[in-house]
């Protein structure tokens, strides 16, 4: 991808600074998403060509696989790849922020709360639950 | 703004889900611009018609105020909200990504460093930083 700056905030901004890439891999990394139609049916309602071409994006951008599902081999399903992954910690501090400045959000208590005092050791969690799905 | 679900990551990105007005945010957190011109001459190069939109939403969403400038009471400044200073730690995670990911990106080695191992303190160093700077 040709590199509008040297920032790492614009360069990250580059593979994700559009809502619904960053949609997309907050279903892989929260909600156990991994097909076309799960991504589909999630409640912001993308249009099936946003969706089909951020799919498209996030692979070519190596932070999504696409593999044969394992349970159907007529059907594809998606993976996070290590870099996609890596993203948790930036979705955390989004809904640390949400928590905050919009207290009518649907958040989990207790993840606000281990988010702040306990950062390390959920986000270890986390991935280990993903990997644990991806198997 | 009309919320398009309950979901928080969703939530943030309704404020902040476009990589312009993210790299607004990074000016002001991190480099101490505050004017439209110092906005405009980044170097991701905004055009002028998408950093006015930008300016305009990120002011309503409460994340920017105008102010007149101090030193030229013909001008105005941007500064940045409670709100809009809390997006520090995604910016933060951003960064650890590319330095990451992208190893080519230009990072300073100990920023990164105290992001992963002195985070709590390098995030109260740098909002001290912006209030200092805004007063």
């Amino acid at each position: 991808m040709p590199r509008r700056s040297d920032c790492p905030i614009s360069n990250a901004l580059d593979f994700v600074g559009d809502k619904w890439s960053l949609l997309i891999l907050r279903d892989l990394i929260f909600f156990n998403k991994h097909s076309y139609l799960e991504f589909l049916n999630s409640p912001e309602k993308m249009a099936t060509n946003i969706l089909s071409s951020r799919l498209e994006k996030l692979e070519k951008d190596g932070l999504i696989a696409k593999r044969v599902d394992p349970n159907d081999r007529r059907k594809k399903v998606y993976e996070l790849t290590p870099a996609g992954k890596d993203m948790l910690p930036i979705m955390l501090e989004m809904i640390v922020w949400s928590s905050k400045y919009d207290p009518n959000i649907d958040t989990p208590k207790k993840l606000i709360k281990r988010a702040k005092n306990d950062r390390e050791n959920l986000i270890r969690e986390l991935l280990a639950r993903i990997e644990g799905e991806q198997n």
